[in-house]
């Protein structure tokens, strides 16, 4: 078993889509060898990760979709990681999508995998972050990740990303106020796409009055117009982006963010797996029946006792 | 310090409204003695505990003012405790607000407490439940908890409430929608209020339709309309909740969820009490610089490390 990881790991480290995506699934999965697998990793950094965000609908795929032929072009080995459960990398899309995106299944350059959202995000974004770490091991020069919304799972793993962008439309005027906190903490790069539709100049005059008073002197975030299905801005963002990633400094905060995070729930899973979830509601079931049922005395019985 | 929390103790099971706050400041900032009070309580069954959520806005704090007045008639002790920041109850209030309820602040039978939102919600929601713990040891009949909206947080802490009521105003119709999955899992009891205003009664439509499609047979879910400021329905929604609270089983699953859970906490807390989040954090900055940096071997280093 444990060679049979070692020459999986090699064959990822150069490039063997099959090998990664055996990886994926082992990880994914927490298949036998799974943490005999993570333990041989290392922080790669040739490879950028690009994190794109934004509500549903917002066209993040058809912009995903528009950058890959981009980067195409300029011969770029790409990585595409969708957690978007709506998203047409993943199985749930509409046929017409997936078959405008089938073109790139079949590109050496290019590997997708979509992952399925379940149970709570938590465990999901925890997934994430190994399997982006898995990725990156595999030559690649770009790895983007699609997550939908701008939630408290996104803002989560925003670490994940060397550079973040968040995807608005013109009807998503009103939630820019509400979503402001936690777009603003995450965003590298705005970009307002469907940029031909009634209101897009009122979006984007909005977002950048956000940036300039997030700025506060230093440098502004960039608001980029699209219009992804025709191609419309894609080298504006692509150059943007390329710009934000060669100014970047070695090691964002919020990337030392996420990792003490995940590291903190690693060592939190070690030193509760000895507590059965099951098993602990059992017993309080039976305990909080008496009449003297004292739950923080419970805790300390319980714990003696599991100390044992 | 032990004699002391023990006379606080005894004053508090007899109703005395000062040691009572004094108690909850203690738990709030686990301040000396936090642990030992804590262990004092017991499961206390009499006082029984009514939630109140929905949007701000959904007149949540003149419901609860109007049920006080209701209840006050019956010569009912209750305890108000707010977790709005947005309520009339807390500080950031409107003057106008604070002065309408005023009158109670100074009534023997109400206890009224707010209670900051502060940081992560996690943080809070777990205070809440040791706070509510502790206010059920005073000799209330009912405790009235208000929570501003219907997110994660209200789903997580709905085991604490024998009854939750869920408050719309007709404005609200479109997020009944996407409420919908959390709203019908926490919902005692509808309250559409405000229920003079236009729309009222599409949404009053609404609500009875989810709850016929979720009811399936047993029994549906009220739904009150009132008109809070004119003490109209109030009556109509006391009964429904006096009803809900006599037919409903000992120990509700969602209780015992909460306590599953809040169980789990205090073991975690217990179990990474050596571990140092700033300490991990530093080691971490420092360890990620090197070139073979792999988080999963730091984390079981850094395990091997802790358990010297």
């Amino acid at each position: 078993m444990q060679s049979n990881i070692k020459q999986l790991h090699e064959q990822l480290k150069a490039g063997d889509f099959l090998a990664l995506a055996r990886c994926i699934t082992i990880v994914e999965n927490e298949l036998d060898g799974y943490a005999s697998l993570l333990l041989q990793l290392h922080e790669n950094r040739h490879a950028r990760v690009i994190g794109i965000t934004g509500p549903p609908g917002a066209g993040k795929s058809t912009l995903v979709n528009a950058l890959l032929h981009h980067w195409l072009k300029e011969n770029k080995k790409i990585a595409v990681i969708a957690v978007d459960p709506s998203s047409p990398f993943n199985y749930g899309a509409l046929l017409g999508d997936r078959i405008r995106m089938s073109e790139y299944y079949t590109n050496p350059n290019i590997y997708i995998r979509s992952l399925a959202t379940r149970g709570a995000l938590g465990g999901l974004s925890a997934k994430i972050i190994e399997i982006t770490d898995l990725v990156k091991e595999a030559p690649f020069d770009l790895i983007l990740v699609e997550t939908v919304g701008v939630g408290q799972s996104e803002i989560e793993i925003a670490g994940l990303a060397d550079c973040t962008i968040v995807t608005l439309v013109p009807e998503a005027g009103d939630e820019v106020q509400t979503l402001k906190a936690g777009i603003m903490e995450i965003a590298n790069i705005f970009v307002v796409n469907k940029a031909d539709r009634v209101d897009a100049e009122g979006l984007y005059r909005n977002l950048r009055i956000l940036a300039h008073e997030k700025a506060n002197g230093t440098d502004e975030i960039p608001v980029i117009k699209t219009i992804a299905t025709e191609d419309n801005g894609i080298d504006t963002l692509a150059c943007e982006i390329k710009k934000f990633l060669a100014d970047q400094k070695d090691l964002p905060e919020k990337r030392l963010h996420l990792i003490t995070e995940k590291c903190w729930q690693l060592i939190q899973a070690q030193r509760m797996k000895d507590i059965n979830h099951n098993k602990l509601k059992h017993e309080l079931a039976l305990a909080i029946k008496k009449e003297d049922f004292n739950l923080y005395a419970f805790t300390n019985d319980f714990l003696n006792r599991s100390a044992k």
